[in-house]
């Protein structure tokens, strides 16, 4: 047969299982804080019809979406996100219990460039709330993002928080066209990437004249703690029913956060935060990792209310974020929270020669029966090699039975952290691994 | 904005919360049961480059790829299985440990017509053992089946077991073109589906003489327990040697099976088992559910020693199976082993009114504190609304703080399932929860 040269798409990766084992555990972590508040599980396909996922980026996303013909001719592409899909669910089951409360956790794809640090794959796992537009779910959320940051073990981190409300009050303050709120939003996005001065250039460059995009960042920068922010905004935005609305949501989240103990150093208002996708309507958030700020973002979301009614017949409001797991990932490698080896077997058990590995076969049995994850060494070689495999594994203790073992009713252990080695007697195996913390 | 219809692509499906936490359960005991036999977790990309995939299945199956051009102009098509993947990966990290257990969880997709019971995306999820000719692998395999369908819960099943050496043995017995091997397989495969008289009629369609398929058809037909088709086989397979390699292969496994316990009421082998790929080279396996065959086979596979030389420089043994999580369903869902009632939280806390909330979001945060998955009721209407969300979504226990109870520092709990309803002091909740074995 010819062979085939064996390669990967750019943009796309595989996770072997040494990093495969630390993803699925932060995964397990998030997953366990979700349910904890009461997220369902849901999947939806990976294939959708391409009209339904354009629909709310529009025609300037098409080249983002991976599409293609099928071959019924049919229209279709990769899910872009997780939330067109659930907008799609909303309205084609209107028989779900609302507020309806789900997470999925699924691969995403996006056919762009692909840089540092983005791919075109990758995983999301948003919890959402639909159907309800009180603010105690905002802070629901607010409390799900804090609860899972500790459960993963992050201590300084900040979830910043904003209100397009404020934002759009202020921007009409100053008497700038409201059609010009999204161009203004979307250069404000790129603050921390290309800094205030770039934002202020680009900004006059759409036509704001310079005082009043002086006064536009000017307010945006506005410092203090949460209580000082919101009482300079009441001020700076009285009068403007829009903007007041929006500190009112603000001040609700605020409330509600501090009253399920989440300290005020952990959540904090960011006038300068605005987030990417037009169809935000009000409560925006991001998440910081204080000590690894520069892996961006780890949660990020906000509250949507105007996007349901793309399918639906009348609006349903929603709330939800995304979790970057790639992200998660990168910050507790940088900061050194995972634990110095992985591994999913425990121990190994080796196979002396032709004679003995019965009792290998069944001794891997017994352990197995246990709950202690055991592998038999399968392939071909001494014992030197079958320490190797061990080793390279990053399995911590290893197993002998060979024939002078086999007669008195011993076993080898072997620790392989520290090399120490005992003859045991079989009965007493189980008690040593115990007390070896296994 | 104009209304887009909510629609789902044919051959696919939603999996909404009810049905996703069955599923996910049943993933969770495979996954235990795969790691306690220390398979690691492996992920690979959705999309490969076209030619990767379309290596191992030829140009027949070029209209079974979802395939299409990326804006790079490259072909690219979605994974049709987690094979050609694991071969991939196999020869692009050598540096990987040796022998290689993996398994890998992910949805596949075929562009195949959808039928009853098949789709168009599903997921695999495979153990698999490379780089070991040992049939200590193959035994693991049929024990690592055993121990998943016993976690699973189900008591009469069958893993049925042959080898493709003793079937091409057979043929080259009877004087049959070893070329004709695989056109026998594909017709034998249909067995179950077509019966055993459309079976002779192909075979002969295709050539082979009346009296050769007679005698096919009744060597595939032997019945016994194992030893006893063993002693049958040696004696009709006397001289060949492919035949003899393949009656000792099936006698090592069965040997091993046994020494671990496996009851030969679990494990029979059935000469008439082929399994449809071509690229099987020995020992092949299925699994029937006694109580419900009509699901077909829920966990099949073999070894194949010939297939990761596609993009390998030389060969590597490997066997695994896959294991079919939609009938796996369908069979526990027609057995009736799935709990009466699923649900993510166990308790619902209400809310009466806008002065009692905080009271209710400052309890639910301490439920969940003590692990209790728990919600608060986030949506507007009165306590007989909120009940009914609770019913619909099968939560067991609701909490009701009113102001009456709120002054008395009590709660009320209530029982979702006898209706009973008792008012108790605070600090009584979760002994009360306990003793309901929450």
């Amino acid at each position: 047969m010819e062979k085939i040269k064996p390669k990967i798409l750019k943009g796309f990766r595989d996770y072997l299982p040494e990093k495969m084992i630390l993803r699925k555990k932060i995964i397990e972590i998030v997953r366990e804080v979700y349910e904890r508040f009461g997220f369902e599980p849901l999947q939806t396909p990976a294939l959708e019809y391409a009209e339904t996922l354009l629909g709310k980026y529009g025609e300037e996303s098409d080249t983002l979406l991976y599409q293609f013909r099928d071959y019924g001719g049919r229209g279709v592409g990769l899910r872009y996100d997780l939330t067109v899909p659930l907008a799609r669910v909303m309205a084609m089951y209107p028989e779900l219990p609302k507020p309806f409360k789900r997470y999925q956790l699924a691969p995403v794809w996006r056919a762009e460039k692909p840089q540092k640090g983005r791919f075109r794959e990758f995983i999301q796992f948003d919890p959402d709330i639909v159907g309800t537009s009180s603010m105690m779910a905002d802070a629901e959320i607010i409390n799900l993002i804090y609860e899972t940051m500790k459960a993963l073990g992050f201590k300084r981190f900040v979830i910043q928080i904003n209100n397009r409300k404020i934002l759009d009050g202020f921007i009409s303050k100053l008497g700038i066209n409201k059609n010009q709120s999204p161009v203004v939003f979307r250069i404000l996005d790129k603050l921390e990437k290309i800094g205030i001065e770039e934002v202020r250039k680009e900004l006059v460059e759409k036509g704001l004249d310079k005082e009043t995009v002086k006064r536009f960042l000017r307010f945006i920068q506005i410092k203090g703690n949460n209580q000082e922010i919101l009482t300079q905004l009441k001020e700076l935005l009285s009068g403007n029913s829009e903007g007041i609305k929006g500190i009112e949501e603000l001040g609700s989240i605020l409330g509600y956060s501090k009253e399920v103990g989440i300290p005020e150093e952990n959540l904090k208002i960011n006038l300068a935060l605005v987030r990417g996708l037009d169809y935000y309507t009000g409560p925006v958030f991001e998440t910081i990792i204080s000590d690894c700020p520069e892996v961006g973002s780890v949660f990020g979301g906000g509250r949507y209310d105007n996007l349901m009614g793309m399918f639906c017949e009348k609006e349903i409001p929603a709330v939800g974020v995304s979790i970057g797991i790639d992200r998660i990932f990168s910050a507790m490698d940088t900061l050194k929270m995972f634990p110095n080896k992985t591994a999913i077997s425990q121990v190994l058990v080796t196979v002396f020669d032709k004679s003995t590995e019965i009792q290998s076969l069944k001794l891997t049995n017994e352990l197995r029966k246990l709950g202690i994850n055991t592998e038999i060494y399968l392939g071909e070689g001494n014992l030197s090699k079958q320490f190797r495999y061990a080793n390279k594994k990053n399995i911590s203790f290893v197993i002998i039975i060979g024939s002078a073992e086999i007669k008195e009713n011993k076993v080898t252990l072997k620790n392989m952290a520290t090399g120490e080695q005992k003859t045991i007697k079989n009965i007493d195996l189980i008690k040593n691994l115990k007390a070896l913390k296994l």
